[in-house]
């Protein structure tokens, strides 16, 4: 009795890649798929139909924010983010574990879960694997999040004055939080299979947790997994630690997860993380890159980002990427004049550069998929660019 | 050689309204006809389309702005306002004068025009009937507007100890300022007449100005009148007076307009100023009521303007206005995720009732349309019965 059904359709001959497909009640999506993130039941600007016409089939509300506002109980009155945002495809839902734990200085861990101040009001407010699951569950969204504890992967920063020995505990420490964040994910697990209300009609995830500590994954892996879930994911990558990092986990990780589950890599990523990512046999990702760049005139093109701010665009008349068929490049929309949206702070710039990059990214998934399909992967890299750049190179908004 | 042809297609029968239609070289719309306001060549965050979706069939740039920012040399480079902002259909541009006069603390008015410091970076600028319509020919709109003197039309607030001989100086003052306005607009029309590069591609409208002051009003029409222009505007009105001072002016200057011309109100207005006005023989409004409410969530509905930040809405299921077909309501966008919106400081919220409110404006004028087709004014007043309530009801955003 599962919500979800996963057909693998093609394989890669060369690496782990697969081509499939996820059905949900709210229709299917094809993987590697990539999910733009609408926050709080709004991608910023976009329209649902603006969102469809990105080509993204599926997107992701965060379960942190829409607890916090406008509520589980308002949302299942008005049966479900789905028919509350207009979004009648699937949607994912994360647990709110990681936003509680980290958008609040005054959070509180317990074996129950997060005590924290509001962002809204101030107020006192608890989430853990139960309430995680009951807002999830009024949520309606098609695959739901396991509420699990997001220990920082990266080491906390010595002092000033530290000594030898103080940084041998430092380090004793880390280790201790990240073995204690592993054990209490597994049991939040077992609370969030036993909570959850509506397993015929919402596909409850396992995440693997365990930093870039590779015994810790595998034995993340083995206590995430005992649960015969309908998908797995790949929690705590990209929070701060660099590429070659993210890639040791994710090649590590990603072939020990069940073979005929869809597995999601969480918060990657730049595309060349991507792309290293389904060769690993990843079939799912999420990234506020494209809206939160788009905010902010950073536009993604196939030869790496560019800063639509720059005064070198007031006379560029090319759209940001001749070969892209979205609204504001089909449009014809010219740098130039997005780069006057900008300096006009009108909303409009915002919205179709957020609009050019979602695009951006299911194009990549799209030639991912031809990839997979014809074993084509030298032709992915020719015709992505981006790819074989740094994870990283933003324009300066000045020129020299 | 004209660039605009003007067909009255019907007249009421019961008052001085008329059914037409203005064709430009970017196309006709229908009159009486509404506006809606792109200020700096965006309106807000409405695409094209989305603009096009209203029903909206002529839009209005700001010259003052543009010329500003991005200048007009570069929109000349660009082709001109059109395919800048990717809007194929008639653009008018206001003349600038009135902002640069409004806008500014520092304005210095002479009889060149107005000298003033940018918003944007405080440098000087000046602003006058020549160069203003060497921007108009620029920015390209198929409707350019006479750059006139806009005298305040209220009288100067009285200080705290005046005397009685103060008070009558002061109404002097403002009596021989609107008179020097009068006379100076009069010369500048001169000079715009002769400064207007373009008139087989660009329609240049004279403004007629005169406040409340009808013996004014009439004055200004027979002066501005005597150029052979191809269309004529009422300006300085709903600059703060009353909705009967509103009505006597309008009611009082329309019908000296010519009879065979466009005649434009600026700036106006509500739906009932609207209703008065095309009674009286106007053709064309544009104003930024429905964008400038629609961001601060007011919705225009037939019944008169919700609030949507208002707690009542919160658990609302209907659209803003059931009857409506915008891409709002018709898409099936609660008042409650309007709301949700608005509070979550989603972009989405301001898009989407800017939308409903230009919509609302653009059916009220259909209506309008066949009410003088069909001399069915009763049934207008029925049908729209914010025509009938007062000018502005805004609601609380609390309950009681």
């Amino acid at each position: 009795m599962s919500a979800l059904r996963f057909q693998i359709l093609a394989r890669s001959a060369s690496n782990r890649a697969r081509l499939g497909r996820v059905t949900t009640p709210h229709g299917s999506f094809d993987t590697p798929a990539f999910m733009p993130v609408a926050t709080a039941a709004a991608m910023k600007g976009l329209s649902p139909a603006q969102i469809r016409g990105t080509g993204s089939q599926i997107i992701l509300n965060n379960a942190y924010h829409l607890f916090l506002r406008p509520g589980g109980d308002r949302l299942e009155r008005f049966g479900g983010t789905h028919r509350f945002m207009r979004w009648d495809g699937p949607i994912l839902t994360d647990s709110g574990g990681y936003q509680a734990y980290s958008m609040s200085d005054t959070a509180v861990l317990g074996e129950d879960g997060v005590t924290f101040r509001s962002f809204i009001d101030g107020s006192k407010v608890h989430l853990g694997p139960d309430s995680s699951m009951r807002v999830q569950n009024q949520i309606g969204a098609d695959i739901i999040m396991a509420f699990d504890d997001c220990a920082p992967a990266a080491l906390p920063e010595e002092g000033a004055d530290e000594r030898r020995l103080a940084r041998t505990r430092r380090i004793e420490d880390h280790a201790r939080r990240l073995e204690e964040a592993h054990e209490r994910t597994l049991r939040w697990l077992d609370r969030c299979v036993r909570a959850h209300a509506r397993p015929q009609d919402q596909a409850l995830f396992g995440i693997v947790q365990g930093a870039t500590d590779l015994d810790l994954r595998r034995r993340s892996v083995e206590g995430v997994c005992s649960h015969d879930l309908p998908g797995f994911a790949i929690g705590g990558v990209a929070v701060g630690e660099g590429t070659d990092a993210i890639r040791k986990v994710v090649e590590f990780t990603a072939p020990l997860l069940p073979e005929a589950k869809p597995r999601y890599l969480m918060g990657v990523g730049y595309e060349r993380d991507i792309v290293m990512a389904v060769a690993a046999g990843v079939d799912m990702f999420d990234c506020v890159l494209p809206t939160r760049n788009g905010r902010n005139a950073n536009a993604f093109t196939r030869n790496g980002s560019i800063r639509l701010r720059n005064a070198r665009f007031a006379d560029d008349h090319a759209p940001i990427d001749p070969s892209c068929d979205c609204e504001a490049c089909a449009g014809g929309f010219s740098r130039a004049y997005l780069r006057h949206l900008f300096t006009a702070e009108e909303m409009l710039g915002p919205t179709l550069v957020s609009v050019h990059n979602i695009r951006h990214f299911q194009r990549l998934m799209m030639d991912i998929q031809t990839a997979i399909r014809e074993d084509a992967w030298s032709w992915l890299l020719g015709s992505w660019p981006c790819i074989g750049a740094g994870r990283e190179q933003p324009e300066t908004d000045e020129q020299p």
